[in-house]
């Protein structure tokens, strides 16, 4: 894998969905630490895709309207919405905002990934059936290679995070743990 | 739910998908029919989403770019790619080309739905994980509301079928199966 056509996507590693949503997240901290330590040595890209809501929660998915109007959750420009201490952006790194499951849906992820001349993207982060599958689903659709790190990736079950992990080598994904994806970059 | 502010979507139940691609979609072939029955008697708007793919394969996903060149599946025009007799759409009926998984990757059936004054969509056919799914997510984070007609959808294996009907009931689908979806309709 050439570092130089690489996006490494990290989902939705922030402060509220780890305390709060995805308590599961915490069990990969170190795993995408790695994986974003090597991208940083390497020249991979760098690329956040964080959930935020305006407060009113207009943007908010209907189905998840009322529990945010009781407790809004990921309200932009609030701690509980920023990246997590552990994977902290550095100046030069992009974040693109999303209001869906997938980083790609209205958001300017893709115009991104174009501009940077990305061939191949590697996912981690939360939730492998949500936020992670609809963004690879997309991904895969608009002819990326994906990669899927499977032990920098959670669900809120293993039974949920294998069978997802499953259906996506099905359709056409990479499956691989950070430590072999290391040893793809050239 | 309104017959007018619904469109029943009819996915990829074409002859050579379900002769060739996802056998088990023969299962369900009945269960459509009643389904599309009703619609057409209740004046729920009914839209077919077909894959097809032109005939030099630059449309197809990269991941089956050698499986087509061996065995091209799904050319536009020709029968293999035709909806199955049993379900022949009427000349007023919507049909969508589709190249990926999500109906609406690419696709006009947004701008459709939209102009129908939409509200609900009801998903059948083939298969789960794949085109019902990523259909499903999209319409979602289109704030449809979205309803899986789980005796009308079939996948490869009833595991995979079960696994992902249990995610989506996650992320807000209703899912229902053809009966009990008929006695909705007000």
């Amino acid at each position: 894998m050439d570092p130089k056509k690489t996006a490494l996507l990290i989902v939705d590693m922030q402060k509220e969905a780890i305390s709060d949503l995805v308590k599961t997240g915490v069990t990969v901290i170190s795993a995408v630490q790695k994986a974003l330590q090597t991208a940083r040595k390497r020249g991979v890209s760098v690329v956040y895709l964080v959930r935020e809501h305006r407060a009113s929660g207009i943007d908010v998915e209907k189905f998840r309207e009322t529990k945010f109007q009781q407790h809004p959750f990921l309200v932009v420009g609030t701690t509980g919405a920023e990246v997590i201490e552990e994977l902290k952006p550095l100046s030069n790194e992009l974040i693109v905002s999303k209001q869906r499951f997938s980083g790609f849906f209205q958001s300017d992820l893709l115009m991104l990934l174009t501009r940077l001349g990305i061939e191949s993207v590697v996912i981690c982060g939360i939730q492998t059936p949500n936020c992670i599958r609809a963004t690879a689903v997309d991904a895969l659709a608009y002819d990326y290679a994906v990669t899927l790190l499977d032990d920098a990736i959670a669900a809120q079950t293993p039974e949920v995070h294998k069978a997802n992990l499953f259906d996506m080598a099905n359709m056409g994904a990479t499956i691989q743990s950070v430590d072999p994806w290391i040893d793809t970059l050239k």
